[in-house]
């Protein structure tokens, strides 16, 4: 197996100015594994309830996306609702964790030493678990949100220490780190112990710092944002797709990484769910990719 | 004259989280001048009080910044006291308008045809007056803030309608065009008659944008942030001080200038008033701009 990703698997109610959708189907694992599969075959680890429609089951092997770790259990599905005021930030309404309480990771043998693994935003202590269970990946990225920084902190940088890249947005990496500034925050996580770590900004794009290399991504020029759910996971699992492919983990695959999942992102938010992004074919990326490129060349 | 700059020349009392300080030399005209004064010799339409330091003007004279439209009034000289809680937003506390409440540019012939002029922050109505008073420049620059887009728009956008660049930043593009993204409202922008509208987005960099073009530069990761006033001026000074220098006006140059401005602006922040920007040489400044073409190269 190439690329493992473990996470959320969610049904969300959405509203954002755009519009809303009931049974919107979402999750960080759902979100990254849509994104990495226009390069490679990403596999998932992560639970369902029985209310799970097939018709996205089926979407999902459509996408060559594996789902031997994928389990199905009585109950149901993690459920999200939040709303958008404005297309920064969400306000949750409600959350119903249901199968999602007492998940704990299964890992198919087939899954054992991929040459990725992404763990996606879940509690620290299953991102640990999951690092114990899969054998020995050449490289393993973390995401993270502020609510396990504030919640489970210590543990959170036991999960840190052990990854090569981190994903984390700007106000959470400054609540980790307590640094106001960035690239002190930076610094800081770099200590820690990851290689490189990818600071999220929202619709100001992305840096990549570690300790050679400040590098600036900006948000690929999208007019008509219907939807954010999923942005940083998209980006996330489009990094890592590219990655995962990519020969060699030096400076110029984390830069192209970043414009490829910069741009599995843009696809992302301009529809609910991933209707957008899964049908999105290669040559709509590979004109992106190209468009954005020109508007950071100096 | 190559470059003519107009606007506020004042005394400010600025606190930071880095520090606070009494009687600190600013104003709009000042900080685009003395970025400007690395690449050419600009020249300054503005009026200061019997309070001005004689310093600051041989200081001026030093940075080769030509004074012929320096005019001295009986009274005080322009005054703002601010305070910032974070770097990103200052909260005004006192303004004393002083000589500057009846200000009317007086423009030495001198100053006549210049190749650039730079209608720095200052009411669209004066704008407009040295517009009609300063012959035919070759690029017409100008920036506003959010009072002239509440109070005066409609003076405003007839100036906004005779220039070649407008800077503004990102909440003042939306207040100006009621789009809530900076795209859309790019659109607006370019509709009303400028060339080129350069995004201002403070910690995030800045867009440079027109039907053709749509360039981010992001800024240049400075680790100890002193003071942010005039961030805005310098980056326009240095950014005018550049397309001034430069053979042409195409995509290119427009490019050159947003890294030049990107990179003026990131001294000018490392001290209160331009203590740093005009002690830094041109190899130190030249330095930086290899370092951030660096991290926005793929």
């Amino acid at each position: 197996m190439k690329l493992v990703i473990i996470g959320s698997i969610a049904i969300d109610d959405v509203q954002t100015p755009a519009g809303k959708r009931h049974d919107s189907m979402g999750g960080s694992a759902i979100y990254a594994s849509i994104a990495a599969s226009k390069l490679v075959k990403p596999a998932i680890v992560g639970v369902i309830g029985a209310d799970y429609p097939q018709k996205t089951i089926d979407l999902l092997i459509k996408n060559r996306i594996d789902l031997q770790g994928l389990e199905k259990k009585e109950g149901n599905t993690f459920r999200w609702k939040g709303i958008y005021t404005n297309l920064n930030k969400a306000d949750t309404l409600d959350t119903q964790l249901n199968v999602f309480a007492d998940f704990n990771p299964k890992i198919p043998k087939e899954y054992i030493n991929p040459k990725t693994l992404f763990l996606g935003n879940i509690h620290p202590q299953l991102q640990l678990d999951v690092i114990k269970k899969i054998g020995k990946p050449k490289i393993v990225a973390l995401d993270t949100m502020n609510f396990w920084i504030t919640s489970s902190i210590n543990i959170l940088i036991k999960a840190i220490k052990k990854v090569d890249i981190l994903f984390i947005n700007e106000d959470e990496i400054k609540l980790l780190t307590g640094k106001e500034n960035v690239y002190e925050a930076g610094d800081n996580v770099l200590k820690m112990g990851p290689e490189y770590v990818i600071i999220k900004r929202g619709e100001y794009g992305a840096i990549a710092y570690n300790k050679k290399m400040t590098f600036f991504v900006p948000v690929y020029p999208v007019k008509k944002v219907i939807d954010p759910t999923g942005a940083g996971d998209s980006f996330a699992g489009g990094f890592l797709g590219y990655i995962t492919k990519a020969k060699r983990l030096n400076a110029k695959t984390i830069k192209n990484a970043m414009i490829y999942g910069t741009i599995t992102a843009s696809f992302n938010i301009e529809s609910f769910s991933f209707d957008r992004l899964q049908n999105t074919s290669i040559e709509c990326v590979d004109n992106r990719i190209k468009l954005l490129k020109e508007s950071m060349k100096v």
